[in-house]
């Protein structure tokens, strides 16, 4: 089945910051129509991470592609107040026409680096913060999040089972996405699974199991229905207990030229479980039967399981994954670093910026990430470096048509990034992330705008 | 503006776990269409809160009576091999004809308590599991966040600026919603000031400042778009010069005839900078400027500012709102827990349930909530208590129209069942929830049927 995610529109028009269209009057009123540029980037790494997966750039082109204000949005902003007939004219005609430079889906990243800059006329710029923020920064986490429980897998099968508790419909289908992206192997979610293009996976319900008078009548009804491969529930009454039931189903299945998926365990000590069920299933000469588990997984359950040699074969991530329960924000920041092709300095306590466009260089040694370089975007090339920013839209349009691979194409690409990533950068406890410099230029323009800042503000207090 | 969300789709149909509709398929297969109870519940309270409020069901509602599969989704599912066209049949004719009893939104409630209970043929209580549990996991949990907020806050005013970093747009919107329900006074959120009729309000940006050569162009431009009772942003390079300069503006506005809104800071320490930046303001004469401040705000940074007794008129509180950051998820689940008219009992470790359709009864004393009673729901009722699950959907359709008064209902039902619980519930640290009980009845049942597994299981073993 063909993804569809082109044909959905990412956001509607209102849905953005009221603050946003208040400055759009403000700078229409002073006829500001100038180019700026803002510039999208995380200040720090949640304590224990080593890296960020950039993701959200295809919703983020999507709706660039659509935005567009429609009569009853006008109709409601009028009602407020707040605007001008004109400036509502103004909005009823925006397109988005500007340009955006980004980290392509699937890169890794680290603070301070831009992944992505708009450049617009102002009043476009802003207006788009909201939901450009609002996605990369979801999507990010997520997709950062998943690479954290693929590294933790070591191979093994990853399914996400975040639908019932990531926080609202989007997310469902986004999250699904990004832990996609990240490598894992399917979804519980038929949605996410239709429009992406990923593998859909699920097992049974408690539930299931319990509209049945016995565990066994209930696994040889789904055996009825699902006659090869399926994953019997072993925990609703007794997980041991149940496997020993699930194993004398998958003998009937045999015996019948069918074959037993496995069994799925969903509570207790998950890992101690595995190796008696395990020994239960060998013993009944299945030792096809895989074992998966589920329930209050993340990246150090999964890496304790690992770890422990223990006989399981796959890991359905749920909750943990869904709301990225360690992390669930990030500090992140939509900037202004130029205007009217000036570069700008902001010098909040603890917020600073770092002015102008730029670009990130990337070096390896090896084929492992060495250093970054953030640099002024006019900067001359870094000899050996790879630019990590490029080119993904131009006067309001995709450069690169959005297919089916784009997806794939960036599973592939972040699997490539994190296997060059050091492994004190990949590693789940206390890892190190290679060394990000800023260039002179940069430091230097960023100098001389604060002393010039420095410098107006004390004749202004001293006036 | 009218608030529209009951014209807009919950949740397409086929976003939902892809075990819903395998086990479906399976209860298709066997003939299994006897009417069942699910109850929806939480298991626990996340660390620190002393009760949750009741939110999403005009969302499930809404979802209930609009869910379809259409052609595009049955030939999606068709091609995934996994279903029968039968099966297919039956679910694009399946509407839903079912019942639910929920606790009215803005109720509050304790861990075990049903927050909905969902009764249909199997097949149609079990597909609608994924979006009725994730609408309700997340409306109620940043529902019962924004009512800490409002707890802390003790009257002054409260704006949700959460939308950036919500989880998604879905999010965004119910972010919105919740927080406004919870007793929140306006939302930055223009889609969901608009959708549910919900006071927007904003103030402006750090980039609208640096827009302009200094800071007081930048506030006289943006006075001279709105003259009277804006708010400008005080801390892009120094909050109190920034403040100053604030009230250079204040009182050329008020020379004009026009008046200053007020002033946001948004970083550093903002209880020790509102008293310097009130200072400032009065001694400009603009005594009825307010001070708004933002930035990493949560219930305990609310709290701590109203005991301080800053003078603060206001807060605007983000993404730890926005996620729930402390608590991004609960332990919630959707039990089958009658089935064709029996009651079912899941002996899962650490996740056993309570069987049968039930209901809640809440016993105060001199206006004050002392106890609830979890009972059977066949029960006789229980003197001078009230019960707290109602019908909401019979046959399918909702029982009471959904109204533009839906929301706002829901928001005095919140505000008057706060004040009802005891302080010990109310306060932020270590808050004590009310006793909640089972009744004899309930607890005789479950032994019963506990007794019975246990006895199937012994016989199994030995078998």
């Amino acid at each position: 089945m063909a993804p569809q995610s082109a044909t959905v529109p990412a956001a509607p028009a209102l849905l953005l910051d009221l603050y946003e269209l208040t400055i759009a009057q403000s700078y229409f009123d002073h006829g500001m129509h100038a180019p700026a540029t803002f510039s999208l980037f995380a200040r720090h790494l949640p304590p224990g991470w080593g890296y960020f997966v950039a993701a959200g750039l295809d919703d983020v082109l999507t709706y660039l592609e659509t935005l567009a204000f429609d009569a009853g949005d006008l109709d409601y902003l009028r009602s407020t107040g707040l605007f001008t007939e004109p400036f509502l004219a103004l909005l009823g005609r925006l397109r988005f026409t500007g340009s955006v430079r980004a980290l392509e889906e699937g890169t890794v990243f680290f603070p301070n680096e831009p992944v992505l800059e708009v450049t617009a006329p102002i009043i476009e710029a802003q207006i788009v913060e909201t939901v450009v923020f609002n996605q990369v920064h979801l999507q990010t986490i997520i997709a950062s999040k998943a690479a954290r429980c693929v590294e933790a897998a070591q191979g093994q099968r990853l399914v996400d089972f975040s639908l019932r508790r990531t926080h609202g419909t989007d997310a469902g289908l986004k999250v699904a996405r990004c832990a996609y992206l990240a490598g894992f192997d399917a979804t519980s979610n038929v949605l996410a699974a239709q429009r992406y293009g990923i593998p859909p996976a699920g097992t049974m319900a408690h539930s299931y199991v319990r509209a049945f008078p016995d565990e066994t009548a209930a696994f040889r009804a789904f055996a009825e229905t699902y006659p090869d491969g399926t994953i019997l529930l072993v925990d609703t009454y007794d997980t041991l207990e149940g496997t020993r039931q699930a194993a004398r189903v998958g003998r009937e299945l045999a015996a019948a030229g069918h074959h037993l998926g496995g069994v799925r365990l969903d509570s207790g000590d998950l890992v101690a479980l595995s190796f008696d069920a395990r020994r239960i299933l060998d013993e009944a000469g299945l030792c096809d039967a895989t074992i998966f588990v589920s329930g209050s997984l993340d990246e150090h359950e999964i890496a304790r399981a690992v770890t422990s040699q223990a006989p399981i074969d796959g890991f359905g991530v749920g909750s943990r994954l869904g709301v990225s329960a360690d992390a669930p924000y990030l500090d992140m920041a939509y900037k202004l670093v130029a205007d009217a092709g000036e570069p700008t300095l902001k010098l909040s306590a603890g917020k600073a910026t770092w002015p102008g466009p730029k670009q990130v260089w990337r070096i390896c040694q090896g084929g492992i990430i060495t250093q970054d370089w953030i640099t002024r975007l006019d900067e001359p090339p870094i000899p050996e470096a790879e630019p990590l920013l490029v080119p993904v839209m131009q006067q309001g349009k995709r450069l690169t048509e959005q297919t089916e691979e784009t997806l794939a194409t960036a599973r592939v690409r972040l699997r490539r990034e994190v296997a060059a990533l050091p492994a004190t950068c990949r590693r789940l406890a206390g890892p190190e992330s290679p060394a990000v410099h800023f260039s002179p230029a940069l430091i230097q323009v960023r100098e001389r705008l604060a002393s010039h800042i420095v410098r107006g503000l004390g004749q202004t207090a001293a006036a």
